[in-house]
């Protein structure tokens, strides 16, 4: 596994209530990417900044809804299906915690969670529809 | 505020044991910017990632140690000790809770930390050994 972040997902609890402060209190503009109601997307360099309910969040990494794990989801996109189920297993290997094994998506991706030592939660991603750039990170559309 | 993230730092509760997984089990290389027993510092392509002492964290950040607030802390890094004044204001007039006033730091630098309204903290730094990058990026020493 590269040491490389691909996205940083804040589980919000109201997506409209955290769009007034970084849309419209600090002017982070969200990509064409984003889903209203849904998600927000934001490119940070070569970073992707996500805001996503932290139900949802909680769900998708298959952690209890709690207050326990601290609502950020650390992502680290590969370039192939086949990648996703060997990153995961080498996190395994390292001593991470299995959350949610690789399998495909509703997205149209394929994904796995991974909780490394202290619990924080990893999605290890192959997103067919977000390649990656030669530099390993993502660009969203502008 | 651009939208940027400088550093993402893990809250940790033992570093020996997170580099047990990170270092030894994913093989990511510390950087020598890194201090032993103290903080680990790994470059992210743009980004730093950091493995600190969770109780360490807290009390940087002036926030209890227990385990409400997700122990992971996001970094933006700007050019001067005025530009962390701005943003700081910047984002409690956008709605966010101050944490810590902007003040010197005992690693040479000036920072303050300022919640979003899910609670998650940001530090906003400046950093005179860590200068930044034409992109907006900060680069360890490799």
């Amino acid at each position: 596994m590269e040491p490389r972040i691909t996205l940083v997902t804040l589980g919000v609890v109201d997506l409209e209530h955290a769009l007034r402060f970084y849309r419209d209190g600090l002017g982070w503009v969200p990509s064409p990417a984003s889903v209203a109601g849904d998600v927000a997307f934001f490119q940070a360099g070569g970073l992707v900044v996500a805001l996503w309910s932290r139900e949802a969040l909680a769900d998708d990494a298959r952690l209890p809804r709690d207050d326990g794990w601290g609502a950020v989801a650390l992502a680290h996109n590969v370039a192939s299906r086949e990648a996703v189920d060997a990153v995961v297993a080498e996190m395994v290997a390292a001593g991470g915690r299995l959350l949610k094994a690789p399998a495909a998506t509703d997205w149209g991706g394929h994904s796995g969670y991974v909780a490394d030592p202290d619990g924080q939660p990893w999605e290890i991603a192959h997103n067919p529809f977000w390649p990656l750039q030669a530099d390993g990170t993502v660009r969203l559309p502008s």
